[in-house]
């Protein structure tokens, strides 16, 4: 496997493009994305288990139904959610209008939708747009920015990535783009997330593999707490590559599954590290418990408290409250048993490893050399749970003040 | 009822008092307090739920399991949580102390601290102080004030109380003080809350009426999403008013449980408005729900949101992330019935309501009147969820750039 430029257009046969209609009226970037695949593709999605779900969600899970798309139109600058019937139908009309183009039908395309909650969406200004967007599609990294600058909202920086790896001997390959930044909990984030391979691979186990890596990555991944009405990941596969289509699990299939979640991993820290004000990727590893889903419940615990998170902020080794944040994980384990470690990494220049809980009790450590390694871009805290089998990685990000001034005021 | 002066001294028979006795080293606030009753007296308490049991939490719920004490120890600067084997020996000993020196046994008080976690309690300061502590008794509001000051941490003001009701012909006192800013989550928080009163009840039902009052009070508060390892809610009722002994339910036990639901509740709200860096009250009221179990889950959800609590401190009426908070609470009900309004209230200056959602659409409101009704010190956000039976209130607070600075650097 090897990481290859290109973004979405990396894989065959997929161009991408994206313009301005004017929904972001103050700043001029692009707030509308496409990208489509001429050869019908086999399509995977998951949505948001928010209960409150944004008419982009409804439409684009009624056009999967049938299991093939040729792409997504996006919009950035309003989340059409909360917009009663209106919205649907203008959720409808932005899949049709990028269809109509394309000489489609409407069910051709996902709809994506990210921004505000609750202000209708200037469906005109996008259908006004149709034209120049479908004009603006390239087969290759130009038209992958473009797209990628048509879904970003308070991101700070691009997330986005293209791998290539062989299968049965022709060599597949993967683009993916992904937004998101505040509003980000497990299960899913106000996170927008659109893959495409030119890989062949049957519906049922392009689906399997996407819960899979999901749930490895964006499932494991916090910033703030809150699950958005408009999240969605979709994946897109249309066969370009010639492989021999994969329609069992086997060797193929596990090459797949492998590469897609190292893709999704990759992204889903890159989404922790561009969480709202953020100024730390904190990667909390759980070892020693009593499952895989206990450790998973005890790292999300901990990667989600404020107090951990403004610890982290602050550099203070305070493991008490990654202590407290286990014990209310509601997840049994032995404090007793317990340990938790401070470590830096070496990539951001603070590597070491500081133990501050062992076995139970509090172990003496120099707090100057706690403060050098908390004070790197990425952290990690590694707890010692038991003596289970059951481990988990989650990422997340610190509490900072910019957090508070990100949403203190994010409409106007 | 009425409101009175004398807080936990108010309830006669009660002593209380407090010094400075080294543990909060750098500022000389009294760090030690005790609240005593000669006379024996039933009691009750609720301990934090959090896995992580401090040791002042076991050893409390040993010697509460008589149902019978003379009173409570606490130390703040230090929550003697995480310390092993010599934590709880120190938080015996602690009782002890209080006990010696008043001629009881060691199990006639219980033990309570609350501050860093993981530091060894140091004990010799408070063997040192035990003699002055006792000395400081008063039945008086100085002796309230002083074991009041010894239980504060970061709270930056008081939360005490004291009333009178009138049951079966004698006029009887309650007294409360809680410490409570940082860390609080239902159920509990990093709250103490010691509560005297002079009725004669049994202890089944002193204990069926501080678990009714906590449930509506202390358990439907939020600051911060993290629950502590110390909470502790304590009940003393010595008897000392000389009313018949309350041993059924009946018109005397229910002016009990209202008086002291009335006097939970307005300690809660206390504490949500001294939540870390708060700089206003948020009330969040849901009613229509399909039950009151579902509606307290409804309003948890919106009072703990990070983005709903950062748009309250920038007075933005963003009613997008309520409906979003709502749609994450893991409860269904029906987001088409549901509507939202933004209020004030008069004390604070601020009085108005504004629809900003009905029925499932979203209203046409004064943004200019909706952040004069957000720019006070009390908000309410009112939702109805349909027209199901259930509603209930809950209070947090707004998240704002102190919470950031208090939780950042914390232990320094």
């Amino acid at each position: 496997m090897k990481t290859i430029s290109g973004g979405v257009c990396a894989a065959r046969g997929f161009r991408a493009g994206g313009v301005w209609c004017g929904i972001k009226a103050s700043e001029k970037k692009r707030d509308l994305g496409l990208i489509y695949s001429e050869k019908t593709c086999a399509a995977a999605a998951l949505f948001t288990t928010n209960l409150v779900r944004a008419a982009s969600i409804l439409v684009s899970a009624e056009h999967l139904a049938r299991g093939r798309l040729h792409g997504v139109i996006a919009n950035s600058g309003n989340a059409n959610a909360c917009t009663g019937e209106a919205g649907i139908r203008a959720a409808r009309r932005m899949a049709a209008l990028a269809a109509d183009e394309l000489a489609l039908g409407p069910e051709a395309f996902a709809v994506a939708s990210t921004g505000v909650i609750g202000v209708p969406l200037p469906i005109e200004k996008i259908e006004a747009a149709s034209s120049s967007l479908v004009n603006s599609l390239n087969n290759d990294q130009a038209g992958h920015d473009a797209a990628l600058e048509a879904i970003m909202t308070t991101d700070t920086r691009r997330k986005d990535i293209a791998v290539e790896c062989e299968i049965a001997g022709k060599t597949v390959r993967f683009g993916a783009m992904t937004k998101g930044s505040g509003m980000i909990h497990p299960n899913m984030a106000t996170m927008l997330c659109f893959i495409t391979t030119d890989c062949a691979i049957n519906r049922e186990l392009l689906d399997r593999a996407l819960r899979k890596a999901a749930g490895l990555s964006f499932n494991r991944l916090s910033v703030d707490g809150d699950t958005s009405t408009n999240d969605m990941v979709l994946i897109l596969a249309n066969g370009a590559s010639g492989n021999a289509p994969i329609q069992t699990e086997g060797p193929d299939y596990t090459i797949f599954e492998e590469t897609l979640i190292f893709l999704c991993v990759k992204l889903a820290r890159a989404m922790a590290w561009d969480g709202e004000g953020a100024t730390k990727l904190v990667t909390v590893k759980v070892s020693g418990a009593g499952s895989e889903a206990d450790a998973e419940a005890l790292a999300k615990s901990v990667v989600s408290s404020s107090l951990v998170k403004a610890a982290c902020f602050g550099a203070d080794a305070n493991w008490g409250r990654v202590l407290c944040a286990l014990g209310y994980a509601g997840v049994s384990f032995n404090p007793d048993m317990a340990s938790v470690d401070f470590a830096g990494t070496a990539d951001a220049g603070n590597s070491g490893v500081v133990t501050v809980f062992k076995n139970g009790s509090p172990v003496e450590f120099s707090e100057e050399e706690a403060k050098r390694v908390l004070s790197g871009g990425e952290i990690e805290i590694r707890v010692s749970a038991g003596d289970g089998p059951g481990s988990a990685e989650v990422w997340g990000c610190d509490l900072s003040y910019d957090y508070v001034k990100i949403n203190g005021d994010y409409r106007s």
